[in-house]
């Protein structure tokens, strides 16, 4: 089973706020990028590859909830923990950012797969295919 | 009392995403401008003079959660809503977030008031001010 | 003739870095605005009512310069001046960025009309319709 | 001497836009990052440590100009080469980003060594210190 990834990310210069603390939308950019990296390892597919492959349009938020426990700053090498735990046609996601083993933000998040909906050219959740699922060994 | 604010924002091509809707950290930087708009209009002064005139350094994220009901996307007009309630060192801002007077993002926010720590070089909380709270009509 | 447009941009706290200036990348993130605005007001439609109308997959860069000769803090209302000049499957654009009359940053661009290529799925230059150049007042 | 470095850089889905290509604005956001690499390579410091080292406030963009050769999209691995050449108080930069060995972005930067300036606040040019030079092996 492929339930959960862990990666290495910089803060940046450019990440950071007049406080010198990182601008806390990034964090959700990372967050965001953490899932990407989760579902390429499972699927073994980039995220481009898995859109033609599922044609899907991707799996935005339903919702999102962090705590931010301590700051982190340019130059900070973090390491973020993600999740992934499956309903029909949503996911859990949580991360667990960290600096040298203390944890810096926890975020849990509903995510829901969709598909273009061709009546509308709007976006329809969907359930997220066995496919998928099986291959994150479930 | 001037303890809420209402702005308009328009949802820009490079706030979205191949799936052609706002990418959701750009909500985030929304929020946090919307922040800074409603005291600098309670206060009368720009974050930059306010950071001076209050010798503090901003009001960082304790904790956020936040509920995507609609999607939006580039050449949206949205309207931001945003409300705030104070404690003793943290604030509580509630933001409703709609287009067309059909509501597409509410977010709760925790945020506290923070000072340079001269021991350590980092932040720390201290009371908000009463003279900013007065601004706020409190 | 609707060559040019004038906008008036906020710079955020989140637009700035740790020195406390406006992090150059958000200019051009700001520029990117300024000619989507331009485009929205000689046509008469947002961008995203442009993509239908048009048929066209965006207009990117295929070149930018810019000087930045006066830094912009959180806080600052700047003035962005932008003005465009038709080619044939390119056009160029002009931005002057300023602050209380104060030239802050020019930028020169040049820009293409693009289509999706459905052999290869990727994105081709095309004329710029006439239709289009007819709004402009050209 | 250390006056080239390179690094891979993967575009993220929200660097992209609803054309499904990299918004170009985060092209610069990756320079900025490459430079801060170089330097830290260089140094031997985070620029969080380097702010401290030679108490100077960061090198902001006097000019940058490039050429987008070829779009970039997520998921992409990218290459980014970045070379410096020293002048007195400034220097020249030059990345070249290319995705399997094609060049798809090229960009010169001059950039200028700042310090905060105390009679005005505001941040001012000065000479690149000779014991930074001296890291580069110059």
């Amino acid at each position: 089973m492929t339930l959960s990834n862990s990666r290495t990310v910089r803060i940046e210069w450019g990440d950071c706020d007049p406080a010198g603390i990182i601008f806390y939308p990034r964090y959700f950019e990372i967050f965001d990028a953490s899932v990407a990296a989760l579902f390429e390892r499972a699927l073994g597919l980039t995220k481009f590859q898995q859109l033609k492959a599922f044609d899907f349009a991707g799996y935005p938020l339903a919702r999102t909830r962090a705590r931010f426990l301590k700051a982190t700053r340019f130059g900070d090498k973090v390491t973020v923990d993600t999740t992934v735990s499956f309903g029909r046609s949503s996911f859990q996601i949580e991360h667990r950012l960290s600096l040298e083993g203390a944890l810096c933000v926890e975020c849990q998040e509903t995510r829901v797969w969709v598909v273009r909906d061709s009546a509308t050219g709007g976006l329809k959740p969907q359930p997220v295919p066995e496919e998928v699922k099986a291959k994150f060994g479930l």
